[in-house]
């Protein structure tokens, strides 16, 4: 047990599986022995959990288990809550954020798993179990649409990951849009949109994007204008002088710096 | 004849035609008597200008009519070149810009409508017809797909708008990242892309927004990082430190200064 904080895997959808699974395998290797699927998500629990124990087998983590948490009371039991203390890691598949974080948050299992984060171990979430890393979560919105009043809902998310907004699927679902609508109501939170087989590593205040995409970084901490006051539901948002960064692999960020880091070798 | 030189109508195209039709009866108002539909892009001119006749004759454009001008001999015919010097105005229909500029493109015809712009006269385009009116212009690319080489080809539009790219159908799409693609290679120029049911109205340097979505206007001249001349084919764009305004209606834009301009009861 270590005081350092773990690590957080956060996968924006869609990673490859099978052929190339770049982002699967990195996740793989900071596990050191036990990983638990959490299947919280999908309403396909057996299926997810049997795909992601094959897939982290084969890439070398010498003990994967799904476990299925459906229920509050299931969230609450001893035996899971003795697992993940147990466990190196936890995996959150895809499915719906609100089920994670409306069956887990406050729960037992729940606390379990961020003592682990706090002493060093690595969360991997996936979609899903993406959204559900930062303190303010998007739980559902309109993909391919403007930015607008009412473009999404926010709600807690399980707080891995202070002052930033995560978005997945982001260039694949065209989620600009209701990203800056989060963040005009928001404009101290950093928004993060990860594409599909795309991931960002955090390591304390800094992360390190991996995958065939990019991560969009979306800082709306100089805005000058903006009318978000004034819209009637469905009127569209205006927001000038936002800064944003696209990066692909290899590049970095400083989350309380809000600085681009290049790769090690320019 | 004036010196002044006219106005632009750019619509990010599937603007509203009975139900509410905002930016076609602006449009319709700066048409002072005749109005010419050229249906170019359209593999069905003919329905393409009987509905733009027929709805902007209900706007109350005294005269509309429209030119089906379907290859390069059409483009150098007198008698056409004559109805665009005798009309106030002309409309683009959607459908592929690049039949536009390949067929339009230093025609005789395509002259006589620069000449009228010079003159004061007004020149409308949706979709195809908006990606037409920039010196630089988006022939095809990818949509709901991150900013990566090769997501997107350009090639000369019409001219009546320097400095910049147009880009349509923009949050509907999800076409921010072939923006970015676009702008990567010509950081100079500067991005807008213009949602459906939306349009800039452009008076010489300056535009104003008028419909029920956003305009993104994408400003790279501060990028500091970008490995776009690296990259081989697909592969993911890096691009930091761009500026981005989002506007709604009755929002301005000074293109040469580049800078946003409040509605006037602000």
């Amino acid at each position: 047990m270590t005081d350092k904080a773990g690590r957080l895997v956060i996968i924006g959808g869609a990673e490859a599986k099978d052929h190339d699974p770049i982002i699967l395998e990195e996740a793989a290797n900071l596990v050191e022995e036990r990983l638990l699927i959490i299947t919280t998500a999908t309403q396909e629990p057996k299926e997810a959990g049997e795909e992601y124990d094959r897939i982290f087998s084969k890439l070398g983590v010498p003990e994967v288990k799904a476990l299925h948490i459906n229920s509050r009371a299931d969230a609450a039991y001893k035996d899971y809550v003795e697992q993940i203390e147990k466990a190196d890691g936890v995996f959150f598949t895809g499915g719906n954020q609100l089920r994670i974080t409306s069956l887990l948050g406050g729960s037992r299992v729940c606390d379990a798993i961020k003592r682990g984060y706090k002493n060093g171990k690595v969360i991997i979430g996936t979609s899903a179990g993406a959204a559900v890393m930062s303190r303010l979560m998007v739980v559902t919105g309109e993909s391919d649409e403007n930015a607008k009043q009412g473009a999404l809902d926010l709600a807690l998310g399980l707080g891995f990951l202070d002052n930033v907004i995560i978005d997945q699927h982001f260039s694949q679902r065209g989620r600009l849009g209701r990203l800056l609508t989060g963040l005009a109501h928001n404009p101290a939170l950093l928004g993060v949109g990860i594409d599909e087989n795309t991931a960002i590593i955090v390591t304390e205040n800094t992360f390190e994007v991996i995958g065939s995409g990019t991560v969009t970084i979306v800082d709306c901490s100089q805005v000058k204008t903006t009318n978000i006051s004034n819209l009637l539901p469905d009127e569209a948002l205006t927001l000038t002088n936002v800064k944003l960064h696209i990066l692909s692999k290899r590049y970095g960020f400083n989350l309380d710096r809000k600085k681009v880091i290049l790769p090690q070798d320019q």
